[in-house]
């Protein structure tokens, strides 16, 4: 909670549920990445919050974007982003969508499949591509499938076949996995991506980068390490696997950048309890999981939540939206506890919400508006 | 898959992904309603779709409506539903929003808790109130937690402060569950609020009106019952409960009219294996459960899937959305088998997409636009 997200509250007194980010905040994380990690070139992922006002200052700040969709792209463009500083990262792409990217400007793309590798050399030729390959990320919060990446011997012959379509074979990207504690597995991924370097040089191809995803956390409930240990972690790796001969490194952090930047100002709407044993009170606020708060999904992320009764003495909640939608609950099993003496009425601030809240919002479920956000 | 929607697919050829939904279905499933339970007053929850499209159509039938929030008051009131049609059926309501509902005219409300009756005796003095009870609902695909409803004693004591706040405790209210496909639940529910019925006789209290909420089901995977099954589960179990004493009953039903009636458009973006050994498919459509199919959810609602090439030889597939989210699969477990015979850029059509997709789609999630909806 910032002194400016702070007075931007008191004095604007926005109607609520909305997010407040802090500008600031977001460019010191950014200069903190580019401190610790001088040696990768940050593309920060648009999908995190994709707002105007973000893109623009990292624009100023010389960053570089991950996207994920021809929307994205746009954003990105018309907010001042040269083509040649975005990658489209998503491994699947319309053709259409590649080649719209292409015409664009663009040069630098992800796959993951003989078949996304095709529509690439169709709609992209001669571009730099880099293959995703699958990691199983123990300790990430927020669950990674495996929807992306494939095996380490397809990424071999993936990349061969891109240099036999026309493709320049740039090198590999993975992801351990949003909201990473786990500082290990820096160490797991950098050392498949080297064994591929090794690989493919033998089959006289250069790769020269590696890209390293994102996976840096926000603050939530959990303490989590700086960003420092982060950096070390991912260098470490790095050195250990390459030694001195050291190839392009990318980042594509979003949540790390973001998150701890934007508070949620919501209102308590309800307090009830079910039955006249139950010992535990229902705390409805006036955003859930539709209006902004999808991870908390399987209460994946537990946010931390402050109240203006903090102090007081405590008692379990648990804590829901307010649409007709049963399945609308944030935290049932988590363990929250309240203060006794929250009231119907009262602010309630949910923080680090920067990252993955306004996007996810729904347009209009229950007749409720999307998520508004401030960016100051 | 009307000839109405196959025409308009065929000749229109809409960018996908979009729904398109028939309005002669939702009228033939409106009236179909009406017939099967005439004694029933119908409330539409227009939470499932809130279309103005729709919400016209059922005004010129002459349906009432179940809104959530105050933009489905206006909704319905901008299209043309007079203020005492309309229900005024969340539970968790701002004070702010039952005053605007009451200033518009809406004179009918759901409550389940002290708190939510001390806001509606302010600010909707004398409106007709109704009281929701707990189920427990075994049966449901689409998993009711506890979120609404309160015990039947509490119910008890907060109708009879009702009535000394100076509300009309109007009836009782319960949910057996969206798409209960068990229905001895109508049996169970609606003994409950018999016995409520006699309780608060006792106590000089004539409840009036049994709200039975929704729970007809959709045609998804699994076979489910004609609504006149259902029809006849509510009627057997009023008569059981009331004998010739039979109270005003409300049903609420949502997807029952409007999920059969759309199909969703989509496109087959990617077709890949991860790994050589892998022996099943994944299929990314141009949609998924952030852009319209949040239902997927621990893959709780099942549609059916159509292909061009259904009668070719199946095999087992994970089916996913196209957005950077590891969490954007449609199904997983639930085996799904799809043609081996499948192509990239194929279209497939999800049936009885009609309810609780365009409205939960998200507002901009990776780049993606909303979920486009055709009214044909």
């Amino acid at each position: 909670m910032t002194a400016k997200i702070a007075r931007f509250l008191e004095e604007v007194r926005p109607v609520t549920p909305c997010v407040v980010v802090d500008l600031d905040v977001v460019r010191d994380n950014y200069q903190g990445l580019r401190r610790w990690l001088p040696l990768a070139e940050v593309y920060y992922a648009v999908k995190a919050n994709p707002a105007p006002e973000i893109v623009r200052m990292l624009v100023g700040e010389g960053s570089r974007f991950d996207v994920a969709s021809r929307g994205e792209i746009d954003l990105c463009l018309s907010n001042g982003a040269p083509a040649e500083r975005i990658s489209f990262g998503n491994t699947i792409k319309k053709q259409s969508d590649i080649a719209y990217a292409y015409a664009k400007g663009v040069r630098l793309y992800a796959f993951d499949s003989e078949a996304e590798l095709e529509k690439l050399a169709e709609a992209a030729p001669g571009s730099r591509v880099f293959c995703r390959i699958l990691m199983t990320c123990d300790g990430a919060e927020w669950p990674l499938s495996r929807k992306f990446g494939c095996e380490i011997d397809m990424a071999k012959d993936l990349l061969v076949k891109a240099r036999d379509l026309g493709l320049d074979p740039y090198g590999v990207s993975f992801h351990v996995g949003s909201q990473q504690t786990d500082l290990k597995q820096w160490d797991i991924a950098v050392g498949k991506a080297a064994m591929l370097f090794s690989a493919l040089d033998a089959a006289g191809i250069d790769l020269r980068m590696v890209n390293l995803g994102g996976g840096f956390p926000a603050r939530y409930r959990k303490e989590v390490d700086g960003i420092e240990r982060y950096a070390e972690a991912v260098m470490d790796a790095m050195t250990k696997h390459f030694g001195n001969n050291i190839p392009a490194m990318i980042i594509e952090p979003g949540r790390s950048l973001v998150g701890d930047a934007g508070i949620l100002e919501t209102e308590v709407v309800l307090i009830s309890r079910k039955g006249y044993d139950d010992d535990v009170r229902w705390v409805y606020l006036d955003v859930g999981k539709f209006g902004g708060l999808a991870e908390t999904m399987d209460e994946a992320i537990k946010y931390r939540i402050v109240t203006t009764r903090d102090g007081d003495d405590t008692a379990p909640v648990v804590l829901a939206g307010p649409t007709c939608d049963s399945a609308d609950i944030l935290y049932e099993k988590a363990g929250y506890e309240m203060p006794v003496s929250l009231k119907v009425g009262d602010k309630v601030r949910i923080l680090s919400t920067g990252a993955y809240t306004t996007s996810y919002s729904a347009v209009n479920f229950n007749g409720f508006e999307p998520l508004k956000a401030y960016f100051i």
